[in-house]
Parts: C-alpha cells; structure tokens; sequence
C-alpha cells in the first residue's frame, strides 16, 4: 500500500494495527546516496570500530527517501502468514515556516539507479511525507503551546516582552520609526474605514514585511476591538494581514480558537513520517532487514536521534529502539544456509529459496495490499524489498528450524529458540574476517598475523607485490594509496617465513606486521583519509577530476584494460587514492575492493553500489562465526 | 527549444549558429539549493571580498540544474530583435564507468519550490545533460589515445607493463593463482570449442570479475588468434566478456576499430553541456543576466574552471571566461531607471517594463522557438527567464539610449556606449551600501562611520537596541548572534555624539565603531560563524533542530508572532544565531535579514529564498554609485 502525505494520516491507524498485529516486522530504504567520496573507504581489514566510523561519516547526510515496512502474521491454524506491505515516500519539504530547511547529498550513480528502477522523483517532492525529530517535535508542540497560552492571559499580546525579564528596557510595544508612521496610519485608516462603510466581513491588506506586520498588530489590537487580524502567505509566498469583522468579544476567541486548532493540526501533519517510525520503535517487534546496517543506522539517525560517535553507545542505542534485529544476508551467508546459498544478493537469493532444498513459506498479500501480487519488476522500491525480505526470513526460518530434524513442520514460527544464532548480528560487507556487527556484544577481533602492511615505490603495480610474493602462494592486496597496501596471504601458515624473509630486508620496499602497523598508527589515524595534496583540495566536492587521472593513467597504458578494472587489484589501488582525494566511481570501486577470496560479496547488488555487482569464484574466506 | 541529452548531438550546430550570429546573449541558471546553512549568512555590513567568500563558500556545493541561454540578434533594418532561446536540463549522470560519480548538495526548500514551478525532475535526471570539466575531459582524451595507440603497437596487450617502466619485476602477464587456474582452463575449452564446432559467431562467457577478465585476456590472446574479446555489461551491470570469431588479422584490427570509434563516441557524449558553455565563453559576446551572481559562478565552477578563493583572482578568470557581463537588476535599481521601477524583481520589473515611461523592444521569436510565445506561466525555467531577461535588457536599454534625448530613437542598440556604466558590475544583494560587485576594478569601500559593532546581554531584544538609540532618531539592527548585532544610524551625522555618549559608558552593553571593529576582529575571524557548541555539532547536517529552538522560543512567548517574523529584527537575531549553527529556514532568514531602509531587496523573488518575498516601504540607502 502506497502512503504518501496526502493519505498518511488517513492511514495511520491502520498502519499502527498492522505492526501491532504483527509476528515480524521486514523493512528496507532507499536512499539519495551511499557514500561520500572524502571518507575513507570500506575496506577488507576495517575493524568494527573503524566501519561503523566510515558509515557513520560517509553515509548519513544522504537521505532515506523511500521506506518500506511489511507487517507478517504468523497464523498456527494455517501454519501460513499474512502480510501487509506499505510503501512510504519521505521528503523533509518544509512544511510550515517554522520548519527546518534541509539540507542534503546526493549520488549522480545512485539517482541514475533510481531512475533506472523507475522511482518517480516527481511523486517524492511533490506528495513524500515530512518528518520532524522528536527533539524538532517537542520544541515546536512546547513553543506553540506557550504561544497559544500567552495569548488567552493577555488582551494585547503586542505588549508581552517575551522573556517576560523586569530588568531594562523593552517593554511595551515597539516605538514606531518615523518612516513608518505614514504607513500605519494609512493602514488604520483604510481599517476604520472598512468597519465603518464596508458590507464585505473580510479586508486583505497589502503585503508587507514582518516589521511592519507587528506594528500593524500592537496598533490595530490597542485601536479597534471589532477586528480579529491573521497573517496569510500568499500564492507568490508573500505574507499579508486578512482583517475580519468579529461581532463580539466571544466571536473573537472562537476566531482566534479556530486558528489554533489550524496550527496543531498543521503540527501534526509535519510530525509526518516520525510517528511511523516511532510505532515500529515501540512496538519492540523483531525487525527483518537484508544488508540491512545502513538502513537501521538511517531509522534511527533520521527520525529517532542522531546517531553516537562511539560504537558501544550506537549499540544501546539499537537496544533500546529496534531491541531485536535479523539481517537475512547474514542469516544466508552463515552455517547452515551458506552451504546451500551460492548468491545472496536479493534477487539471487529469492530465486534460490524457490527450489529445494527450501520449501517457500505460505504467505498470503492481505486484502487491499496486493499491489506485489506476482510482481517481478518492482525491485529496489522499499515496500516491495521489504516484502521480498521478510517471505524469505520466513523460507530460512522454516529451514533452519527443520534443520536436521527427523519430522520436518510445513512451518516453523520465528522463535528465540530457533533465530537465536543470527538475533542482532548486522551483515558487514566486504570484511575478510568480521562477517557481521554484533549489537549483542563485543565483536570479532579475527587474528590477522597473515595480514601485513607493505609500503613500496609508487610506480609498483599489482604485479609487482604478486611477485614479491609468489613463493608464499597467492595474496589478497588491499590498496590503502598508491604507495602502501594490505597484503593477506592465502596461506595462513606461511606468516612466519614471510616475516622472516621480507620483513627483515632492508629494500625499495617495507613490510610490517598488521598488529605492528596498527598500534603504530592508532585507530584514529587509521581512519583519516591521508592528506589531501594543496591542488586537489582547490577542487569543490561536486567537481571530481581525480579518479579519471588515477584510474585511467592506468588504462591509458595497458589497452587489455577494455574497462577500469580488468585487473581489479590495480584499479583498486588507483581508484583507492582517487578516493583518499574526492570521489572515485563507487561502482568500480565496489567491484575492485572485493578481495577475489572472499565469496559472499560476489553479484551482490544489495546497497553495494546501486546494484552493479560482481560474481566470484566462490572460496571460503573468513574464519567460522561463532558455533552454536 | 528544449535541450536533452537526447537531442544535443543534432542541435549543437545550431546552438553554435545562434551565439555566433547573436548580439547580445541572456542566461539563466536553476539550481538545487542556494546555501548551506553552515556558511555565515550574507550580511547588510559584508564587504565585496566577504560576500564573494561567503557565496563560494556556501552555494557551490549545489548543482545547476536547468540552464537558459537566449541568443539575441539586433536588426538594424526593422529595429528589433530576433529571439532564439534554449532550455537545457543537465545531470552529472555517470556516462561511462570512468566518468566522475559526483555527489551534489539540495536544500528542501529550493526543491519543493521548483516542485511548484512544474519542474520536472524526472526528466532531469533521465534526460539532463552530463559534462566534464575540461581537465577531467583531457585525461579522459589522453587516456584514450593512448590506449588505443598502445593496442596498435602490440600484438598482446596484456604484456604492457602500463608505466613502461623497465626498472623491477612487474613485466608480462600476471602469474595466474592457483584458485583461479581451474576457472580458466575451464573459458579456455569453452572457447575452443566454440572455435572448432560453433555454429554462431559470437559466444557470451559467463560475468566474472575484473581480476579474472584481465587473467582470460591476456590468455585469450597468446591461445587463440582467430578471436575477437570485448567486455560489456549486462542489465544488472554485471560484466562480461563477448567472443567474436574472426577472419583475419585485418577482421581483428577492424573489429577493434569499431570498438574504438564507439568509445570516442561515447566520449564525446561525456563532454556532454561542457560544449555549450564553451562555446558562449569562446564567443566573447555581451552576457545579460539578472541578479546573475550565482549564476555566473556556477557557470565558471561546474563546466570551466574551479573558483579561486581571492576576489580579484575570481575577477580575472571572469573577465578571460566571460569578458563581458550586464546584471538587469543592477541596471533596474540604478539611475536613472531606479526613479521610474520600484520593484527590480523579475516579475514585477516585465510589468512595469511594459507601461510607460518605457516601450517594450520589439522581440520576435525566430521560427522554432515558439515555446515561449505568449507564454505568462514559465517563470523560473531557466530558457524562459533568460528569454524575459534579454527582453527587459533591450527596454531599458533604448530607455537608457534615449534619456533626455529630444529625438528618441524606437530602437537603441546595445553598445558599449550606452551600456558603459553598467558593464561588469554584478548586483548583490542586500548589502546596505555596496550595491554591485565590480569586475571591472576595485569595489567600494563606502564609509561606515555611522555604524556601530554593540554588544550586550544575551536577554536583549530588538526593542531594547531600539530603545537604547531612541534619542538618535531610527536605526538598523543586523544582527551577528544573540548578544551582538551591527547597529547603523539613520541619521548618519548623529554618529559623534552617539559615539560620544554610548561608547564611552560603561555599562552592561558595549560599542565599538565599526571600522575599529573590524580591524580588531580581522576579516578572517569575521568570516567565520561562531564556535558551535559540542551539543549542536553533533547533530548531522541534514538534521536542524536548532532554528526551531530558536525560532519557536521567541514566538512562544510573543503571541504576536503569528508567524516567526512578525518582528523582522528580532527573528533576524535568533535565525541569525541558529544560522550559525545549523540550518535557519532560508525564507524566513532571506525576509528577516532585509533592513527596512534597503529598497531594492523588496518583493525580491531573484534568487532569494525561492521566491518568497518580502515587500519594504521603499526608501533611498546607499551612496549614489559612481556616477557618469
């Protein structure tokens, strides 16, 4: 069900029905953007610390434009769920004059994208549904309440000094400049003279600026007790005084009553988008996502409370406002359900979970939601992502709780018991080693003494560490810039020799223990970009010159290079300086930062570069996750 | 006529035709966001070299959108002109995986406004125009060539070593890792098989990653002869390599010829409205903007040359981009026009343009630009507005031509004459005595000595400076921050004794001329906001409580404000304050911050907050500019 602000508080009971109704809740965003070219990228050896920073800094002044939540009941009679999908546009248009003038980024790639998919950006500005934080919220209820308070105490607000201070000057109504003596007078004449002759009950003054409009007001309230004054906007924005005939004190006060009750409502509508999410917060539901890190940090930042520079407190921030999450990538990505998922990418994966050895969940589009019936193109909007995520929770849900057991149940309800295992791990991607963000705890802190940081000439290619390195078998090189990587070896016994043998050498190159490198550097420093050189930093953010330099100096010399990455490791490097600089095409870059070793990133388009994917040979990677 | 990328290739011809056969050309600019609400805002006491600092500073980050130019023709024999105005809509769509991903700012406000206008952003971001600065558009040249020289001069690419360098290990293919020998030798039966038993001509591998293309060129190469190998990329953007049987040596090279004309193509199509803006800047013609500022900034930063941060530097680059420039709105509220239009708003100023004392020129739309015909309802597309701009220049300019002539002339052609004492001075807007930027020389630098720097206690509120001053007869307050404002007189001859009465005591306020002032606090620290409290800076940029704080604080507990600026002063004062932290409604900022005593910003919908305007009492400020 599409909600737009035209139809959302029409909607909103319904919608707090469905999520109180309901087993699970799957959700999923869509956003302007993804990362920001200046933070430091997403990279193979990031600590948790370290990629919940990058995220933190690189993702957050993009904004979560389209949202979709699926409400799934779990019915024990039928063994089946129903669902229903809503499909939300959000756009923060300044919804009254009071309310804050957003400023935020977007990606050309992941605009391009949308587009691509069809998301009507048209629709978004002109109908999505405003927001307001709840610290906005409070300020703006507690303002407006005083505002409407002051007014009942006193005959003539004009005279009320805001502070309500004794000490100094200031009180009383503003003494009139003398060159805006002419004006008023013009204007209480035409007023009294309107009073006086005039059938019609309305005048509309000239438009005029804020100033003159409160000289208006103190002078009309002390001059004539008839009228009742209100300030309207106009079709070109301009703000003018509407003068109405009231009959008597009382017809005034209604008057004056009917606005009020105008502006709550209007407070109301501006609240928009934050009530939804605060019943998604309260309700404690298991909340489903895929990939879905980003989206919970965009829940929380946007609507609920800007998000903690520190993991640890980012993490009892989740507790307390989404206490329990599943990631399905996550899920699909681990022991039991990787063995049998060679792709977990969306599309990939629901495919997968149509065929044996799953048995597809029952799950039924309640009555009025069937706009997904059968649907195939509707990819990439939240609500039908959204849905798509939570019937394969289910399909997972079914395997894993029949996993292994003599008499598997047509249906397995999404228990503790059963979802133990995958209960608030957030899928990282593109980590070697730390498969996932542990809300529940401390994270992995994997061994990486097969992990070194090599430093080297800049002309050095790829080739050049490959051949450093092949008596020690095959590598992972993860570029920091073009002079300096980290380098993994396949395998792990063969750390010591390596040591041995190259870290000692004195040469054109230098190899340190990763250990050694970090606690050299420190975490802070590790995640700074390096400097940016004085020329580059002329350049404004939007102009972005340098990828072009890095990545195609390359391609310029090595026609095999029929793209920017026919050797990913080399492009990776380039397009990781161009990235330390200003933006670097996340596309490529995604796909080149995808370490050939690691499987579960392959064709995966989920929040990875708007979906330009990659396929890998499988392998495995990273060390088991926790046993259970 | 409308410009896409779809149609430029066809049209740029005749765009070419008409700047090179116009005499004078106007333009007109669209964009995403006006300013970033962390960027100190324009202030009535700025200085040319701060407001200059100020907009690079706080309005580059936002793309434009929508570009109009419309090329004007002068005809001698029937005393008119013929009109040819083109509207192009232009997004840094990635073209090409190496094109730049740029990340651009929006402001709510801005897009909501030309949500209301009718803008059409789906249009923009499936249709809009890509561009390359021309840095960006010679590496990506270079790059190319030499690609594709390199491909001519060997037999198998994948042995380049990219540098060229001689000097390391790092020459011929990479060595082929172990995990990935069995994928290979797997494509390489593939092929040969195709090759030997194949019926069609084109096999399409399977999508592999970057690492793994390059690993099956440069085997390809040295295995098979009669094949051709080209990477394209799928639906989902996934990559992979295309196998074409070839003929012969001769079939190859001419296969890869086809290959490489494409990429030249496309790169062309890259350039993309690049070309356009060359070509207006190559022309050197007379260049009609109004209130063209922004507009000319962006037409420097996004599509010529980064903006320099010193003023004059700017002022060179303009004079070698764009050498010769016309601000309508600088001619409109200057003598002699300024006695005969009271409002230079676009809008108003086409109105009052069309009575007397003036006679419309007579404009002819050339055959195929008609759109605008009788056209009332396009204001703020840029064709539209660069089309209405050209026309009002040609009025003003034959009233100009013919001021207390006794034999006015029906038409006046715009020479350098005529047009001398307006050329390359650019309006700026709301700045109390500094009506334009000068191009052409150094700005002016007006006296200041009736206005004063006063600090005071933060409970302070317009009407307590007000009172402070009564004796001085009226005043304008700008404000800095919630306990210091600038505070100008009136009656400027009354600044001795108000210097000798109110600075010398002591009290629990403070004044300081401004000129000592200034020279105490320094340019540098003037331009920068105040230090943000940790609290408020650790909101995210996209969040902005703060105005509302502000904003709201005031009106509730002032029943008069029955919106957030029934006091212009006042709500200044607090925006102002929330200005410097996060974003302050522009709106409301743009209205609040007019000094009742500047005319020319009234109902000024140019480039100001999005067309809300305000109305003043018009009223003559600044020091007549220089006369001639």
């Amino acid at each position: 069900m599409e909600i737009t602000r035209s139809n959302l508080t029409e909607k909103l009971e319904e919608i707090a029905e469905a999520i109180d109704q309901a087993t699970f809740l799957a959700v999923d965003g869509e956003f302007t953007g993804l990362d920001k070219p200046d933070c430091s990228h997403s990279a193979p050896f990031d600590t948790a610390k370290e990629r919940y920073f990058k995220l933190k800094e690189g993702s957050l002044e993009f904004l979560m434009i389209q949202f979709g939540v699926c409400a799934f009941k779990f019915k024990e009679d039928t063994q089946s769920y129903e669902a229903r999908p809503f499909n939300f546009y959000v756009f923060p248009r300044p919804y009254t004059r009071q309310a804050p003038d957003k400023r935020f980024l977007c990606q050309s790639s992941s605009i391009d994208f949308l587009v691509q998919q069809g998301f009507d950006f048209n629709k978004l500005f002109r109908e999505g549904i405003p927001f307001l934080m709840p610290t906005e919220e409070d300020v703006m209820r507690e303002s407006l309440a005083g505002k409407h308070q002051a007014f009942s105490k006193f005959s003539s607000p004009a005279f009320v000094s805001p502070d309500g201070a004794d000490m100094g000057p200031g009180k009383g109504p503003v003494q009139i400049p003398d060159e805006q003596k002419d004006f008023i007078a013009g204007v209480c004449n035409k007023i009294s003279s309107f009073i006086e002759t005039s059938e019609s009950e309305v005048l509309q003054l000239a438009p005029c600026n804020g100033f003159q409009r409160k000289l208006i007001y103190q002078t009309i309230r002390t001059k004539f007790s008839a009228v009742h004054l209100e300030t309207k906007t106009g079709e070109k924005k301009d703000r003018f005084i509407v003068v109405t005939k009231v009959a008597s004190e009382d017809d005034l006060k209604k008057k004056e009553k009917d606005k009020q009750n105008a502006e709550i409502m209007e407070l109301e509508e501006a609240v928009g988008f934050s009530k939804v999410m605060k019943l998604i917060s309260k309700s404690g539901k298991l909340v489903i996502g895929h990939n879905m890190i980003l989206d919970v940090m965009h829940m929380l930042n946007d609507f609920l409370c800007p998000l903690p520079a520190d993991l640890e407190e980012f993490k009892s921030m989740v507790k307390c406002c989404l206490p329990r999450l599943i990631d399905t990538k996550f899920m699909a990505s681990t022991h039991p359900l990787r063995d049998v998922i060679p792709n977990t990418a969306l599309g990939n994966l629901q495919e997968t979970l149509e065929k044996g050895p799953f048995t597809p969940a029952k799950v039924e589009l309640m009555e009025g939601f069937s706009d997904y019936q059968n649907a195939t193109d509707k990819y990439h909007e939240a609500g039908y992502d959204a849905y798509v995520t939570g019937c394969m929770f289910a399909t997972m849900t079914n395997y894993i709780g029949n996993y292994k057991k003599p008499d598997p149940k047509p249906a397995v309800a999404p228990t503790e018991a059963v979802l133990k295992p995958f209960m608030n791990k957030l899928f990282l991607m593109r980590i070697a080693d730390i498969p996932y963000l542990n809300l529940g705890g401390p994270d992995l802190e994997p061994n990486r003494d097969h992990v070194f940081h090599l430093s080297f000439p800049r002309e050095w290619k790829s080739a050049d560490i490959n051949n450093l390195f092949a008596p020690y078998g095959s590598i992972h090189i993860s570029w920091l810039n073009d002079s300096s990587a980290f380098v993994s070896l396949f395998k792990k016994d063969n750390a010591a020799v390596v040591l041995k043998t190259l870290a000692m050498t004195q040469s054109q190159y230098q190899l340190v223990p990763y250990n050694v490198y970090k606690s050299k550097a420190g975490v802070a420093s590790s995640l700074m970009p390096p400097p940016v050189p004085e020329k580059a930093s002329s350049f404004v953010p939007v102009s972005t010159p340098t990828p072009l330099l890095t990545g195609l100096k390359r391609s310029a010399a090595d026609p095999a290079a029929d793209d920017d990455d026919s050797d990913s490791n080399e492009s990776a490097s380039k397009k990781q300086r161009s990235a330390n600089k200003d933006a670097a095409p996340l596309a490529a870059m995604e796909e080149d930062e995808i370490p050939e070793l690691v499987p579960r990133s392959e064709g995966d388009s989920d929040k990875s570069s708007n979906g330009r994917g990659v396929t890998n040979t499988p392998q495995k990677m990273f060390a088991e996750p926790e046993v259970w």
